[in-house]
């Protein structure tokens, strides 16, 4: 039984590290219809989204099936609960790909936001993806000293992401720049997906190091923080 | 322990009224603190929002304690699972509701948004008011009559907030609006809240439906849709 156990946990976590290469291929493909203006790739990318729903409700499916038959407890229980939250947070990253993706489509064949803000999208794309394929190696992860590594590298470009989140909303309110309102309007919303899809891939590398660390014990999961970056703040 | 379980089972759901009661106080005074820049109330949302997470924590918890314990299956199992769901899209609500009250805030003693929008603003604050209030009661709901006429409420609110929401974008696009960028990035973040809020609303009703109605044999919920209010679409 505890091996049978064992290996459905395995297909479970084989089952989110697909998930997680699908999230990783919308942001990549978002990310370039995003910076290059490529609408028939943009579209892919919106489309294809209802395959990482499938998969997320599949596996939470069979997640729920493991649960009924084995009746897990303690760690196992904590694995398999966490597997469903995870999922979600997938779900939600390739939601927010193809929001990006929304955006590239409405305004081709124009770009996205002012022209000055290209730089700031196309490093915090650059970013996001990165993020996705670490995310990837994080719940593929064969020890924890590997897990905290990636947990750490997730961490650090999230951070870098909110800088540059705050940097866009100050180029937006200087004085300097001739934004008309529409670019205003999109640049707040690009900017605003691309940080939410790095705070999920945070969300789920804490989940992962707490079940590594056994910290759940005393889990005290911050949530996102209220309005990390707020404009002018 | 049959009944120990509906005794249990009753308290995660007194639990997620609880949190559905401070989300909707949390909600209510935002939108105050929001329309009339009350500055003293804004920080007060902000601070209680960690209560909201620290119920949000325990529940969880609770409910995990449940399942190892009783090792519940079929819809019990499916209840338990709702739960632990239902929990993060609150404490989710409650994020966005201190995300509101955090924009009050920086304005102060200014207002959000060009003046033009107050009045779509107003409207947008008080349905989700009217949303989180009807959620209360759907959580509260004694038979499945009462629990599918609140979630189509539920429904019709968010169908009016998305409205709204597409309105907000189609005034600040226009020609007419003299709006400063500062206002324009306010006014595009409100908007996305308040439309956001609702929407995990939405995700909850559907979720205790699913419950209700047994279909969750065949649950396909639909995510979010793809940029469903994109600006100038």
């Amino acid at each position: 039984m505890r091996e049978v156990f064992q290996q459905e946990l395995a297909e479970v976590s084989n089952g989110l590290v697909e998930i997680a290469r699908h999230v990783e291929s919308a942001m990549q493909r978002a990310a370039v219809a995003f910076t290059t203006s490529d609408v028939a790739l943009a579209e892919q990318v919106i489309s294809d989204d209802a395959r990482i729903d499938e998969l997320a409700i599949a596996l939470d499916e069979h997640t729920i099936e493991i649960i009924a038959r084995q009746s897990p407890v303690a760690r196992d229980l904590r694995l398999v609960v966490s597997a469903l939250r995870i999922s979600s947070s997938l779900e939600r990253m390739g939601d927010l790909a193809a929001h990006i993706a929304a955006l590239a489509r409405y305004r081709f064949p124009g770009g996205v936001g002012p022209n000055t803000l290209r730089p700031v999208f196309a490093e915090m794309s650059r970013l996001d993806v990165a993020v996705a394929r670490q995310l990837v190696a994080l719940l593929d992860a064969g020890n924890d000293e590997e897990t905290n590594r990636i947990a750490d590298e997730i961490k650090a470009s999230d951070t870098q992401i909110d800088d540059l989140h705050r940097s866009t909303f100050d180029a937006l309110l200087s004085d300097d720049i001739q934004a008309q309102s529409v670019e205003v309007v999109d640049a707040t919303l690009a900017s605003r997906y691309f940080e939410r899809f790095a705070d999920h891939a945070v969300s789920i590398a804490q989940k992962v190091q707490y079940l590594t660390s056994g910290e759940w014990m005393q889990e005290k999961e911050p949530s996102t923080p209220v309005a990390p970056v707020t404009p002018g703040a």
